[in-house]
């Protein structure tokens, strides 16, 4: 039972807690925050021991009834891997605390590819990740598109691709960041930081990303045009999604058409937090004419990774050696059944 | 076990459906709907048998895989009571069937008192429902207004109430509806609706209500400013909401000051559909000086008739003659725990 | 002195009307509307006779100080030339009126291409329009598009074009469009209709269009991959845009990486209702490889296509031959100064 | 000719340099900027020398074409008044400054009533500011409540003012202030901080608000009950907000019901920067009922406090001694007609 400690209890690190705590062979032996909020009330409800960073504030903690089981230099004494989920940048300055006390720790896209050595998709890479002290999971945008990219290129080869993310401007429970009305440019200049990132797990592939940030806070949006090596067929994309156990197809059934029903499908569906882990594309939107491959696919922006942070830790302890058991277990806790076989 | 047929399964069908459901005396027998949509395949996850408004449909449904069990009066005539949750002005053109097979039903808010005759609410007026054929449970921003006024009234007597309704503009799960950027006065006229529609519950009750529509999809809002007949006290109207079945407080400690930290707190407690049945009255808000009380509460407009319509189910059908015990049954049956007793 | 009627005195009528009424050889003799709200009132404030579609509602419009002048086809009647700004679809209803009157008509974007049998942009057809009957002048969509592909096309041979429409849900005075929060696949299909519409006006471009809907009043933005028969130099797209009479360069300098800052750019600029005619293309996002060019523009949807109906009246009156000249004349009489020169 | 500087030429700053250039008997001598940004170009077309507040930053402005004309000191120098239009806080590190070059100086109310010591309002208190060094015009919000509170009160006597502000949540230039779906209270507590900063003008009226933050950039609505001492006549109100010269009648007629669709009017009209200086209220909206008044008024909050620091210029250099005479001319310079006069 691998004791797994959750640094940073946000909107990741509280997603990460709970599919880690479904698994059979890990446990969470610890969580932290900064100061008392309502995601503290949350660790309390459901039972993970607390920590902060400030040992200073536990006044502060147990005053609204919060019991503090120590700082987080405590926390990360007792356990085998420290899941990094602070703010991004943060998460740099706590590398120096897991080298002290020689610990395995794993951070999340935010921070530089540089800060672990190795930036892990379970998909694309989760041997390299075998026995490693450290590794960075990609981010959720960077995740959508290994998925998806991987497997088209292992099929056809990859020649291109060319990918625009319009992003959300902040999470369904942040309420400071904008805009409010606005499309903005982030970056101004192209390629975005996204086509290197990919590359840094899937450094053989040609790509151009474009990246906006619009007034939602929902899911990202793709719009990806790759072209092949070989002639693309529309039906074989759709059985390689199809069979990919982290890869959803949104079918014209449904009658699905943005981010906002598919969300709601997947509170309907009683998913937790309506998390979506999969790769949501639009089957109606696969679009195959000789070389040229086009989709829209939606990315939930709080869930694709969590999914990834709990295969890394097998990986990176050794728990299991194999990416495709490591997948079936991780999604098989979490009871996961990718969209598409829900209508 | 009564059975219930929900008549237009949306955003407030497919959630008193589960309600019903959950509850230990009566079950679902069927849900209807127009066309096959997402929610279409959520009925047949749940296993609720699906009736068509156009029996000449069927074809299209079946071509999705969808079974149609039959039509809508088909439904109604197996059902011992309907909940009526169409679009508003639908639901009283469904009325002649219902009274041509003599069948209880319910409506929601979208329509008119004359409809049924009798407006309910299941803190206010219980017993009134009581055997009857045919009840209104009043729209969400009422429910809303009923339990936390009859309260204060029942407490310290009510001399005047001025509520500004800002409300959503469309829910969460909608793409057509706005506005984008705007406030919108709706209506532009003082005072609006909910004001007398309040009354169809609470006649004595002297009441101005203002309303207007912002670019959300939350909750609504409710700015409440109560004058009293005899001197309020903050601690006691505490007190009052703490111990209402259907009201909750949302305490300082969670740090919570909006409708989105508010639906992402419900979320991460794992409420169903993250749906927040009680008012949730911040209690920081409250300020009580000699006769003048004021306070915000937030309302959410998917969730908070559900629970009333389960228990008008109990009164309509004679299940349970007494408030308290149906609302207990109700919220006991749903795990319902008041938001104060998670922070 | 040209006469020209606008039927439909909306949001592009109204743009129209004034840019009409700015030139030195046309004049507006009279605007429609179907109701008395606040357009009816700017159409006083500027002295354009008010004509109504339905007759038997001039005491509506004379009750709250509107003057009529008379019906819809008394105002074609006394034109020359109508430009039919009227919604989508009711465009094609108005026809067989300009058809009995023998009159000559334009129609806006939202019509099809059969209803004029010849779609129109100054910037690359201008000839084809001269002594013209019936002429459709395309969306703002497809306006923008044309510009840039048309003058790319000239210089280096356009092999494909991925254009990615990001457009905005509403204009920014609607207050009933939606979504609130939600990015729409509009349509879900690949490609969009926009890929179709370009090839109305420039029928030998390949070119793969998506197109989506995001929470915006403000612009569209346009996410562009063109790839050359010759390879392409940054520079000379910059210069080639800084020479085109109807593209806008936002340079680094400005700051400015947003739709929102545009516009509040165009209004601080004082251009009249803070229009912006030109395609706004990013300078800093000009991204030029080999036979590949990314950028990104900004299209204002209540503006690009103001100017082009001016220069369509021009073509079809035989006012002017030449549509360098009819560009300019039409730029000058509005004082319009692209935007790259303000900064 | 009063030499005017404005430090802070941003959206208020910006605003008050075109109302005074556009003065008989006062003239801009500079505006003052941090940093190079689109704002600066505008200050470079209107003509206005611009002063920077770090001189080390010269550079980077020449680099892109701006002129620098010398340090804020320098400017201040120069001046006989400064317009201090800093954002919130950074005003009051600038008062040393002003005291040491023994200038006037005037604030915006985001900054505290004693950094002046005396809180503007042109209708309520222009005496008061006569001869002073030092005056704080108050905030666009509690400028709204002054204004009509006021006139209120002479007319009627005010017993009780209850107001509830909904608040844009950000400028429709700024693209990083949210929220994005949320209502945000702000302050979670009652009463808000605009009841007192209404009695540091208006002392002796008893006020309670409550106000929150909406995903809207357009204009602040207030909901706003007043109790009178006088029974009310809702004739007489509107008769005196349209011979108030600072508050305008939103009509029946124009069918406008909503912000967006009163900023698109105020843009038709051709008002700079579609500014509303007056409070604009809806006729509709007026209820009177025995001692009861209830009306909405739209605040445009880059704009309503523009007109007030001409004003405030005026008193404080004793340009003009007579209140009506200074609102008069400031309003005649601007050709400003309340908007019920164009509809």
């Amino acid at each position: 039972m691998i004791k797994v400690a959750i640094n940073g209890y946000g909107t990741i690190g509280k997603r990460v807690a709970d599919a880690v705590a479904a698994q059979y062979d890990m446990k969470i032996i610890g969580v932290s925050k900064t100061r008392p909020n309502a995601e503290a009330f949350i660790a309390k409800q459901r039972g993970y021991p607390l920590y902060i960073a400030d040992i200073s504030k536990k006044p502060a903690f147990e005053k609204v009834g919060l019991t503090v089981a120590g700082s987080v230099e405590d926390m990360c004494n007792a356990a085998d891997i420290i899941v990094d989920a602070t703010p991004g940048d943060v998460g740099a300055t706590n590398k120096p605390l897991y080298e002290k006390l020689g610990k395995k720790a794993l951070w999340q896209g935010g921070e530089e590819h540089e800060i672990a050595g190795f930036s892990f998709n379970s998909s694309c890479n989760y041997n390299g990740a075998i026995g490693r002290q450290f590794v960075r999971v990609v981010s959720c945008n960077t995740t959508g598109l290994c998925r998806i990219i991987h497997e088209i290129d292992k099929e056809y080869g990859v020649a291109h691709v060319l990918a625009i993310m319009v992003r959300r401007g902040s999470d369904p429970g942040e309420i400071k960041k904008g805009p409010i009305d606005a499309v903005v440019l982030d970056p101004v200049t192209v390629p975005s930081h996204h086509g290197p990132d990919l590359q840094t797990v899937l450094p053989h592939i040609s790509i151009t990303t474009m990246a906006m940030i619009v007034p939602t806070t929902m899911m990202h949006m793709h719009a990806i045009r790759i072209t092949t090596k070989k002639d693309v067929n529309r039906d074989r994309v759709s059985e390689l999604i199809r069979q990919h156990p982290r890869m959803g197809l949104v079918k014209k059934s449904a009658g699905i058409k943005s981010t906002a029903e598919l969300k709601e499908f997947a509170m309907d569906l009683g998913r937790q937090r309506a998390d979506l882990y999969e790769n949501c594309i639009f089957e109606d939107s696969i679009y195959a004419n000789k070389n040229e491959l086009c989709f829209f696919q939606a990315i939930h922006q709080e869930a694709d990774v969590v999914v990834e942070n709990v295969d890394a830790i097998r990986a990176m302890t050794g728990l299991c050696k194999d990416a495709a058991t490591s997948i079936k277990m991780t999604n098989d806790a979490l009871g996961f059944v990718p969209i598409q076989n829900n209508h």
